[in-house]
């Protein structure tokens, strides 16, 4: 069980937003976060959240050899050298908001060899396809998500204040969804989405494949381990062990879409209280996230239609948070105008 | 008739937005942001919205000396001392988005001597309470908008890529609720909200008001600077004017509440065409605000129950629409990536 973000700290929190000079809760939601924020890192008011570092885990699907995206498998090693180059989505909203944002290849079908080494330095390799067998071996399993405790380690010794999780993956919304829908116990008809935009046929054939491999599956998804092997991939895998260390250590994680989700999903069953260190960044459009949502009580801070992925969704709303942390440092107390004035 | 924003340009920008690197649509409400803002400048792509400038008006209103607000008609001057003083609300986001704020007295109650002189340079006085006569007188109404264009034309002299309109006022949702209410021919019972967070009482208290104003309006509400004059107040037909001239101007406005809508739902009439130029920053609590957003159809970045005014919805929002214009700008086209790599 992971501890708790201070209750203590909370409380004084919400106590200090009450005596700001504002109506009583006149915030909304960004009071919610201020006071979530200030009990994450134990005192009130928060500190800036100055140094976000954001991970872009990316891998190759054995569903995607099926039609279920509206784009090629290849483009999963395109958009890895679009975040070296610094010109994909995600690239341009972390130099927006000074963000370290690296990318890594836990299972890119594609050496890579043009881009610098560390890049691959984790390749564990592209998953199975998973209506057809396990995505991955227990082993790589374990591995995934040793490396994903690693990273995050990594992450929180570079100096992290918040951390981000993006994810890139030609097909990752298949995986994503099988695993959302096994831990919440409903049918692949409840998850299934349209992705990058796939038309009504591949719809259907995505919708087989999920139901196919949740039957495949069967009694196994109840163990989180196993049902990470067999629904999963390496780049969700390692996404699972990077928040379990990440709420472990205490640093807050900005989640995105679908992808981030399933993470958490397995996450907290794998080590109950994660949740407690996480705050959703936007709703997307795919129903498994909004599904998880609405499972795990988690309010998002954007609505704004976004399916794109990459933390991209997470990224733009990481400014509502540093602004609710700023306003609980800033603003003077109400007794401060009345005194004065 | 006010010209609108490109629609040449606004066409350019979907196909230039179709042909990023990312998924048709993926972008989903940030794509609607990015193509307004090229057109808005008449360029795609755009350029980066680096010059914001915020004005707050403020202004005291007859009806708070009626129990319409949680909060003493006082806390009107104090805040503007807040303001002055960097440390409201607003203060604190307008210093994290590098944005130039600054905020006039048009109607307080109080000398303010102990201020800079700039900051009643323009003050026209206190409204009368709306629910017993008119606001403003006919001379005040058309010194209002006169103001508010002069203040318009000085901000965009200054160099504004973008407008942002805060008020503060204790009392201002009374007012604002009233316009709008008469300008979309709706019943005070459809307008009226908690503002600052009003007992059961008050708002009964402030329903009657409204009720009773709207009453005493009649057939007068008909003419949009009549119905200003006499259902606004100094601060809300400054703003009415400033909204037209910057829409003239071809400068974007980045909308914030109640009062905003308020503006907005006037200067349309004045002049058709403002508000192809505005978007809305947020959903606020506040009935009327709502009402405002659907019947002029425009759809908010933001729903995060905010209630305080001040502009901050605005701001809290401005990340989202410059990233907007970045992502248009220095995202990769898919062509690119798929030809070199």
């Amino acid at each position: 069980m992971i501890r708790s973000p201070s209750t203590r700290v909370y409380a004084d929190a919400r106590q200090r937003l009450e005596a700001l000079a504002k109506p009583v809760g006149a915030l909304g939601r960004v009071e919610d976060l201020a006071a979530w924020l200030s009990a994450c890192q134990g005192v009130c008011p928060p500190r800036p959240v100055e140094f976000v570092r954001a991970v872009i885990l990316a891998g190759d699907h054995g569903v995607s050899h099926s039609p279920v995206s509206a784009y090629p498998r290849e483009v999963t090693a395109a958009m890895v050298r679009a975040f070296v180059a610094g010109v994909a989505a995600a690239s341009c909203l972390a130099r927006q908001h000074d963000v370290a944002l690296r990318v890594l290849d836990l299972g890119v079908d594609d050496d890579l060899a043009d881009l610098p080494a560390e890049v691959s330095a984790y390749h564990i390799g592209p998953s199975q396809p998973i209506h057809l067998r396990d995505a991955l071996t227990a082993e790589q399993g374990r591995q995934s998500l040793a490396v994903g405790r690693a990273l995050a380690e990594a992450e929180i010794a570079a100096g992290a204040d918040l951390l981000i999780l993006g994810d890139m993956g030609i097909g990752n919304t298949t995986p994503a969804a099988a695993l959302i829908a096994a831990s919440f116990g409903v049918g692949a008809e409840q998850v299934v989405g349209r992705g990058t935009g796939i038309d009504d046929e591949r719809l259907a054939h995505k919708t087989a494949i999920l139901t196919q491999a949740l039957h495949r599956m069967g009694d196994r998804v109840a163990d989180p381990r196993t049902r990470l092997a067999g629904l999963g991939s390496a780049d969700l895998a390692v996404g699972v062990g990077f928040l379990c260390t990440a709420a472990r250590r205490g640093v807050p994680v900005l989640l995105d879409g679908i992808v981030s989700l399933a993470e958490l999903a397995v996450a907290e069953e794998l080590e109950p209280g994660v949740i407690g260190w996480c705050v959703a960044g936007h709703r997307s459009t795919e129903p498994a996230q909004q599904l998880a949502l609405d499972k795990l009580g988690l309010e998002p801070i954007l609505d704004l239609g976004l399916r794109l992925g990459e933390g991209t969704g997470a990224l733009l709303a990481l400014p509502v948070l540093r602004s609710a942390g700023l306003l609980l440092t800033e603003m003077a107390l109400l007794s401060d105008l009345t005194s004065g004035g």
